[in-house]
């Protein structure tokens, strides 16, 4: 047991572009001995010699969120790294699912979140303001939760008038839960309703595309796919030679 | 009219602390000729001697985003700041609102939006990870949309078992909408849901309270609380000698 007394700093990396990294995220990483995480996110850390890499698979947060916590209870200094901001599917949870169910002493270890800026907000800093009002997000996952509970939760949203964001619209061991969720929403919606796919924001391969609830293909839901459905005060904004702005207006009909 | 092209930055100016300003924010603001915004905004910008402060007025978003737009019209290199994240019940939409309805030139207008950590991602992460399930924000302010509304999209967001992230709880001109958008939940809600009043995080009157939908004070809402509800997976960690943790199972129920 080491006399140093450890913390653990989950941090959001923001979704791609070293620009969106907050100065709390930097001096957190610049500080921590072990850097883990889902390994695409370790690899855009850049790394001090006496730093250790410890990059795991993406279905292990569970695992990986207890690794970070004994080496911690060890007296290490642990950065936990997230895409986007670690308390929106990413790591955060996890970690305190982890404590929650773990050794009492877990309680006690200084745990410090990092927000970052999130897909959402960067998807919708990149179009316009589509977040501009009320607004929900949902992940289509169903790792963890049954696909009634999604399906309901889209129906809310929906009848709600909320803009939605859609995290997780495709996986390749779900590659048709995007059809299921575009399924509720065209029974649910207008068809003329705006739609927003944007992918790998912020990394080289960036591609926003606009379309309508009727219209979207949905070949372009990946997993790199944020998947933005407009609200009824969103408006799209042409533009002559340029991507459409798309907003939603602060006044609610 | 000016030889140089104009650009309008929409900068998110993070929750409060200087740490959660993105790298993208700290560029823009130094590369700004005119700094405009709600006065408390722009008094967190250090300015260089050649930069000028355009402080305005917090009812004043329309004309602030006309303003700056025509700045950028004569070749000014404009940043206009928002508190936490500008797409999130900031700046961003009342300027492309002001775009659509402006002169068509505004159009060709450079408009970059730079995302940071809003108010509801700095909470969550003060206190653990409420925010691990789906969720929805909801502003209370009913300035620019009815009453009725906000209370259909309350009921939504309960019935579908979102996390609930409350901004604009109150104000001078509405000190009871707290009040109001509470009776929609307890009536919808079970009374130990887990609520969290984030009170000015990251500035030096932070203050973190949790409690429960049934026992909740309202008077801790005040203009600078973020209200966060818990769903039904959110849980409450107890600790010896500090504040508990919350955060939502990724498992829905």
């Amino acid at each position: 047991m080491s006399a140093e007394r450890g913390i653990l700093y989950v941090v959001g990396l923001g979704p791609g572009a070293e620009g969106d990294l907050t100065q709390n995220a930097m001096a957190a990483l610049a500080e921590a001995q072990d850097v883990l995480g889902y390994a695409p996110y370790v690899a855009r850390v850049t790394l001090r010699e006496a730093q250790t890499a410890i990059p795991s698979d993406n279905r292990e947060e569970l695992a990986r969120a207890r690794d970070a916590l004994a080496r911690v209870a060890q007296g290490r200094r642990v950065a936990l790294v997230s895409g986007g901001d670690p308390g929106v599917f990413g790591m955060a949870a996890a970690v305190f699912e982890a404590v929650d169910n773990g050794p009492r002493e877990w309680r006690d270890l200084d745990i410090l979140v990092i927000p970052g800026v999130s897909a959402m907000l960067a998807a919708a800093a990149r179009i316009g303001a589509p977040l501009g009002g009320d607004f929900c997000a949902i992940s289509l996952s169903d790792n963890l939760k049954s696909w009634d509970r999604i399906a309901t939760r889209l129906g809310h949203a929906a009848r709600g008038d909320f803009v939605i964001a859609l995290y997780n619209p495709a996986s390749r061991a779900r590659p048709t839960r995007i059809r299921d969720a575009f399924d509720v929403l065209r029974t649910a919606l207008p068809g003329d309703r705006a739609v927003i796919f944007a992918r790998a924001i912020g990394r080289p391969d960036e591609r926003v595309t606009v379309t309508t609830l009727k219209e979207a293909d949905l070949t372009l839901a990946d997993m790199a796919t944020l998947v933005l459905i407009g609200a009824a005060g969103t408006r799209v904004v042409a533009r002559d030679g340029a991507p459409p702005f798309v907003y939603t207006s602060r006044a609610s009909l």
